[in-house]
């Protein structure tokens, strides 16, 4: 049975910091003289003593947590935090109606950076920073859902991923799981802290490039300019902002070994080769493409092709060229991409190329099957035998993305959405990219989706970046039966 | 090893049928009054000539077959029948240049229904018999496949088929095999006789009406009219033939129990339950979109849904209705059923209900093993567990099938086509229907495509049409070792 008062107690934890993290953008607005202070600070009183009111009762309990918490705990707390994260935006009425602020900070809490604004420039500091904090969170989140529960809940073969955390003592799982957290916290702060100085080096505002950062390192994709890092018209910052789009899709476990001199395991580790070698091959493809059919000569090609191809591909969702405007099998490679995704233990979302690489492994691996239908051929990853079991789940898990991206298809185009736009919009947001294609390309946004369309985006993109399994599984009757 | 006396037996015994069955063309041109006899005798005669040529050193040999004959003698009967069989088309110059008449054959010996053709009114009465019978003789391929060789191949879950054929000696695999081909090979022509004869008895001539059924049975859609079925404005011709493409589309082993009157059984049969549901279901939905959308009435929103449904479910290909003209949503439904395919054991060509079954199944048993991750929850299909490698052999085919049309569309696509047309046409190929989206949809045809495209599209149907693995096997360097 469910253990309310364990899960009353951790999400009353979390907005608690939410208030806290709330008030952070006070700062901002008084550095930049602009009136909505008040908002911030009543914002995190409102989200704060909420989260006081459920915490408190319960502060001395126990926590027991079993897997059915532990779903109940996730989701909830995605969608609590987007919920009250919507305050400042209605307070300051940078966005007036809910289903939109909703949109806009589940959008951000998931790192999906799918945005419905269209006046990003007019938007005051404390409103734009508070913006970029929501996807740092998220992307906080994710690396504590990835180490503590998605290996423990075993779901879609991410029990594999848990194999590859290092680990000084690996019979225990708790403490290790909190160092290891805090470890990788560590990193994700340094590596915001690193893109700050390195943009802000360049032609950015301090505040645009700490920002920037935010919302990097989350493969988040939200930016302070409405064109996105089209806005700057600066190789050095494409350059910049590519480098730490790979690493935030990078498994932060392997940033970890590189900080400490270990490179021979980074380059054993077959997911971040395949990471290079997805990264390495649509990039050349792509830029050839460009360098020949529109202007701007070898290296504009190869930097827009390596920024789209890093952007979509990690799932962060930055712009700096509007892609639906190249050739038409150009847009079909960047589309390609949205199913891609960061690699396991990194902020990127989508199918993640661990997936992908099992599922293709397993493919070429079933022909041999068929050729020795009596030996044993199983698929490796790392130089190990990956369970059946675990290939199954991973099979599953990308079949299942695929049924809900074809429903999802089905219902937004009963909503109103034309073929492309439905297709590029499932994706984008199932993906947590952000721009898709059709009318929700990198130029576009999504202010135009029905009302009725942005609700289930919404939806899709929690389900996405939860793993598709966490939330669905509240939706089993089984789930909540006895 | 390969055995080629056994390889060059079966292939030239196929192909002096082949030659066999040109014939059978030759009395049209006389009842017709055409000149072309004599071209369908030197194209019987060429090709007979060639497979007497391969047989006659090899006709005493006895058959030994392994599974890697097996797989070139599949591949192989198929690009053999499908390049001697352009000969009629190429000798009466009703398809002038050999890319063409090899997309428009195999597109035919496939099932799939493809067309180039921009002018099927004018060709004669004996070239439009021979490419509806190319479509019915690809059909009875399809059958003896299904029966002798996939099972025993392990292709893709068609294991789970064999288990459902009935069979007075279970024990036996090769006789019983032999007796249900003839079997089922009679169900088919006796179906295709009631089709005849029910078309005939309506609005379509004799002709048209045997054309016609020959490709219904197939699954193959090639219609004797530029228009497809939409040249008879007749409800009953309608409703005829979606009859028999649902028949079509059925197991036919299922058919045979209900002319044994074993209706119990059939009832018994989870894919069949399926099957009609998704019809059901998607036609319900479509009918009262069109009822809404367009003018016609209840009956006309109903027949016109229920023809394109099992149309392009079973992946027959034929149009009453350019769907392409309705409403955004009701485009991208029938794009979804795209992806369905007939039954395990019909004519019909797509991924197959049993497979997508699994799937959905496997997906929901994935949410169960989540909530309960000690229990052992195997998938059920007709009340029995699925073996775990069975499904993961479903999963690794529906998976492939992904892969391939991605692959497929950026190919497409950097052949100069359009992202829908690319969608479309890939959609449509692999999955053995015709008729696809974009600049490929019902009311057009495949003639544009680039010379290239059509090569590559041709290999499509061979891959779909032949469950993926059994061509893609040939590309495996292991294939070729030893």
């Amino acid at each position: 049975m469910l253990n309310p008062k364990t899960i009353f107690r951790i999400l009353g934890l979390i907005l608690i910091t939410e208030g806290f993290f709330m008030w952070l953008a006070i700062p901002m607005a008084f550095i930049f003289r602009e009136g909505d202070a008040w908002q911030f600070l009543l914002s995190g009183a409102i989200t704060g003593t909420v989260g006081m009111l459920a915490y408190l009762p319960v502060r001395n309990t126990t926590i027991e947590l079993n897997r059915r918490d532990g779903y109940v705990i996730v989701t909830g707390a995605w969608i609590l935090f987007s919920m009250f994260g919507t305050l400042p935006f209605l307070l300051t009425g940078s966005i007036p109606g809910f289903s939109d602020a909703f949109f806009e900070t589940i959008s951000g809490f998931t790192t999906t950076g799918a945005s419905i604004l269209n006046n990003i420039e007019e938007l005051s500091h404390a409103v734009l920073f508070w913006r970029s904090l929501i996807q740092w969170l998220g992307g906080m989140g994710i690396i504590l859902l990835t180490l503590l529960l998605l290996p423990f809940l075993g779901i879609g073969g991410m029990q594999l991923f848990s194999a590859e955390v290092p680990s000084p003592t690996p019979d225990k799982l708790h403490p290790h799981v909190k160092d290891t957290a805090k470890r990788l916290w560590f990193i994700y702060l340094v590596f915001t802290i690193a893109e700050t100085l390195l943009l802000w080096a360049g032609e950015m505002k301090l505040f645009d490039a700490f920002c920037h950062s935010l919302t990097t390192m989350a493969t988040g994709g939200y930016s302070t300019k409405q064109a996105s890092i089209a806005h700057w018209n600066s190789p050095y910052i494409h350059y910049v902002i590519t480098l730490f789009m790979f690493l935030a899709g990078t498994n932060f476990t392997l940033s970890y070994l590189a900080m400490h001199g270990k490179f021979r395991k980074i380059w054993k580790n077959e997911e971040f080769k395949w990471y290079l070698g997805f990264i390495g091959g649509f990039t050349l493809v792509i830029a050839t493409g460009l360098f020949f059919t529109s202007g701007g000569g070898l290296e504009a090609a190869f930097r827009n092709s390596i920024f789209q191809v890093v952007s979509i591909l990690t799932t962060t969702g930055y712009a700096t060229a509007d892609y639906l405007g190249w050739t038409p099998w150009l847009i079909v490679l960047i589309f390609i991409l949205m199913f891609f995704g960061g690699s396991a233990g990194s902020t990127g979302g989508g199918p993640k190329i661990m997936r992908i690489v099992i599922m293709i492994k397993n493919s070429t691996q079933e022909l041999k099957r068929m050729i020795h239908p009596n030996a044993v051929i199983p698929v490796r990853l790392n130089r190990m035998a990956v369970e059946e079991s675990v290939v199954t789940n991973v099979l599953a898990f990308i079949t299942f993305y695929g049924i809900i991206g074809v429903i999802s298809m089905a219902i937004m185009s009963v909503l109103g959405t034309d073929f492309n736009t439905a297709v590029g919009a499932v994706a984008a947001t199932l993906g947590n990219i952000g721009p898709g294609i059709g009318k929700v390309g990198p130029a576009l946004n999504y202010s135009e989706i029905h009302v009725a369309g942005k609700w289930f985006l919404s939806f899709l993109m929690l389900v996405g970046r939860l793993e598709l399994f966490t939330v669905l599984v509240l939706f089993s009757p089984l789930f909540w039966r006895r």
